[in-house]
């Protein structure tokens, strides 16, 4: 056995490092705690994964998975039949990269055996996994329980009756027009958004609109900046379409950029301004100034995703950094999966001028947009006022469901809170942050957590570089008012056990 | 000016020279004959774009897409810094290669003042365009003004009156249930698919469907073999994966492979074996399994997209490659958007065993599918029995018309056929092709025909490498009888001005 197999062999002995992850994601934590510490130091030949498998006696699908994974985040390279080495953490902490090291090279050793490509092994490797509605705190769901189905059916028989085969081809120009109107008018009373019902095209949602940019706006290799923590799917587009990702570290007030970030040539950068995945920071005014300054500068497009500005329980929303762009770099994109019901699938895009074209012929080409009549009933639902009157009440029902959620957990980690606990404070979202002590391992607490029918997200898990901040990501919008009692009670449980004092 | 400029200038001078199309294309047009003919020969430096843009007085913008065209179809390779150059074009057809030929690589030149990456500028090149119902003779376009309305808004109501919120959320576990156990059903007695319902995965359409293929067993820079001519979505969602294109020829049984196919490596076959698109060529059984022998040999996947295998209009449907699949390689995928409605965007893949598990995560995390709603009505649609009776009806209409179709245009035709001119005879599809004699310009002829309303589409604009066929793709399945007579002799008499004896 080699060293390298030793030491990994030696921390998956462990019964506590990591004991409820599935086997891949240990040799994936395995590896990069080792690396991270330098016990595998930059540079060094990793055992060929026929090697380690037999080594570690497991499946060597196991050993490419957890390898794509290393690749993929940067900690690990792979040469065409030179093998796999660690890589330079000095350099990729200045500049992380994807496992793309060779785009367009042959596939590596693995290739041959494995069912999947490189690219389509690095995106497999970690599922974000089903979810479990019925079980509490699973952060980012929406309570579509309340959504209104009487109504819904209401508006959808009514388009229907008028039997028009029009709606039942493609959306071909954009989207339905009166439903790209219905948005329009919304984005700018409520959202601040400067723009004109030809710049709005609507998508089947935040995926494809972001899809949509990687496709138009970037080519492989391209850099895109993207904020550290960052919403996950949008990482996976991206590295969908082999863009570069650079991951700029989150503070109190958004994206903070330092002069390496700013040596870096992006051509997307992804943000969410009004309130930051998963964190809940709020950029600052004097941080969206700096922004559109740089990406005029640099010449990149700002991508605002405002996922869920609906959902500010105190004061007026927050205005759109599109908002206060002068020259035309943002793409703003927005979605009724979270105000509506996830499955309708229907989101939107607001392009500058200068890319309608390219945008709405592409958007046909590539996705062929459908559903016009759901786009019909749903252009209804906001003319007639329903939209406004469902905003207005789930969030009424969300912001006591916050309010209890963090009463109750205050209250049970009593003195714990303000030794490196804390719980979010900014008033909006879906979840909040339970932040914790730097050298907690939030994984094996969520992990924990789910022992007792609890689905919270541990924050290390949305990182993609160091130095990362542990905490727990806690859905409230849909658990009922008895249940945040009861299971954030055992949530703080769960949290006090884990966290050493 | 430079030669290359003068020969330019000079072919675009000429009146006759594609009179109708967009300058970007007859840019696009002049350069790829100049370069056919040898008049531009291989490893030849173009001038740049914007001496081009000066020198032919059109704008840069025109050049940067006839460029960009023409380096996505291999005539021409831009490096970095040091211009773009003619390929040569026997390296060529031994291996059609995309634009990418530095992928990762920053941008060029033009990158600076375009505001669309190169992969977009590519992608967006040339739209497919809106499409026009009210004309008749579109390829494709299915009737679907004798969908049920009411019939299947009974079955929409029935499913949102039992208001089951789990039908709101995403798609989470490959789709709803019932309906990949209709779908598994159908095909297994239909289309004799090997197929158990943990492989049928519910998506959002056929694009959908390749694209998830495209990410999972592909890489960045690995080869496809596509038919050549081949379907314009499919190469579309392959190229903007960055894949190599290799066209492969199709002769009466279907793709043909030869010797230099053989010497390379694909990861993926894309065909259409029961019809091929746009030919309408049936596979024969014995490339079938050859197919399948060198997709083995080769560890390449086969994706068989089965679009419209419901509509043969005498004998008995043909069975799907899959089912002669003894090594698990294929991927079969259907759609329901021909059939029932475009605008449904629900369309099914079938994938071996070993896909099953990254497929549904990929699905999920990728695609975030919806409309669990429509899924419902759809599986009750299909479990009631009411497609088999529609599909039986919409055969029996389209069978008609194809029949009027074809004799309309060979009574008109008449003396014509036989000296260059024939009339597709297959008895299956949406469409007919009218092959042409060798040098019939066949996009200035339907350039022609859409004087006169008809939106036939030029055979040779499906081939992505010479030698092409030229000939016209002429849609009847939406033109009621009465147009088929009229425009039917129209578009004869189009080809007969056309077509030079």
């Amino acid at each position: 056995m080699s060293p390298a197999s030793d030491l990994l062999a030696a921390t998956l002995a462990q019964s506590d490092f990591h004991p409820r992850l599935p086997q891949q994601r240990r040799l994936y934590e395995a590896a990069k705690t080792a690396i991270h510490q330098n016990l595998l130091a930059a540079g060094k030949r990793l055992p060929s994964s026929r090697d380690l498998a037999r080594d570690l006696g497991v499946a060597r699908n196991t050993v490419i998975a957890a390898f794509g994974q290393l690749a993929a985040e940067g900690y690990v390279s792979s040469t065409l039949g030179s093998g796999t080495y660690v890589a330079d953490l000095q350099e990729l902490s200045a500049g992380m990269r994807r496992g793309a090291g060779a785009p367009g090279a042959p596939a590596d050793a693995a290739r041959a055996a494995a069912p999947l490509s490189r690219r389509g092994a690095e995106l497999t490797a970690f599922a974000a996994g089903p979810r479990y509605e019925i079980q509490p705190f699973a952060p980012g769901d929406a309570d579509f329980s309340s959504f209104p189905f009487k109504l819904w059916q209401r508006l959808q028989n009514r388009v229907w009756r008028e039997a028009r085969a029009d709606l039942l081809d493609y959306g071909q120009s954009g989207g339905y027009l009166p439903l790209r109107q219905a948005i329009t008018e919304y984005l700018r009373i409520s959202r601040s958004v400067k723009v004109s019902v030809e710049q709005v095209m609507i998508t089947a949602g935040t995926q494809q609109s972001l899809d949509l940019c990687a496709q138009l706006l970037a080519d492989v290799g391209s850099t895109a900046w993207v904020e550290d923590p960052c919403y996950w799917g949008a990482r996976r587009v991206f590295q969908a379409r082999d863009l570069l990702l650079r991951p700029i570290t989150v503070d109190r007030h958004g994206m903070a950029l330092d002069a390496a970030d700013l040596a870096t040539e992006p051509r997307l950068i992804y943000v969410t301004p009004s309130h930051q995945y998963p964190t809940g920071a709020v950029m600052s005014l004097a941080r969206r100034r700096e922004l559109l300054d740089v990406a005029v500068r640099k010449n990149a497009w700002i991508l605002e995703d405002d996922y869920d500005s609906e959902f500010r329980y105190t004061g007026r929303p927050l205005a759109a950094l599109q908002g206060l762009d002068t020259d035309n770099r943002v793409v703003y994109m927005g979605t009724f999966s979270k105000v509506l019901y996830p499955g309708i699938k229907v989101g939107y895009i607001v392009v500058p001028p200068a890319l309608i074209a390219p945008f709405k012929s592409a958007l046909y080409d590539l996705q062929r947009p459908g559903q016009l009549m759901v786009q019909a009933a749903l252009a209804d639902f906001i003319a007639l006022g329903h939209f406004t009157t469902h905003v207005r009440k789930i969030r009424q029902i969300y912001g006591a469901r916050r309010e209890l959620l963090r009463r109750t957990l205050a209250a049970q980690l009593g003195s714990q809170l303000g030794h490196g606990v804390a719980i979010s404070s900014e008033e909006s979202g879906l979840h909040l942050v339970v932040e914790l002590p730097e050298r907690t391992d939030d994984v094996a607490l969520a992990a924990l957590a789910a022992e007792s029918g609890i689905q919270v997200k541990a924050l290390s898990t949305y990182y993609l570089a160091p130095p990362l901040r542990r905490g727990l990501l806690v859905g409230y919008a849909y658990v009922t008012a008895e249940k945040i009692s009861y299971y954030g009670k055992l949530l703080a449980a769960v949290i006090q056990s884990g966290v050493r004092r």
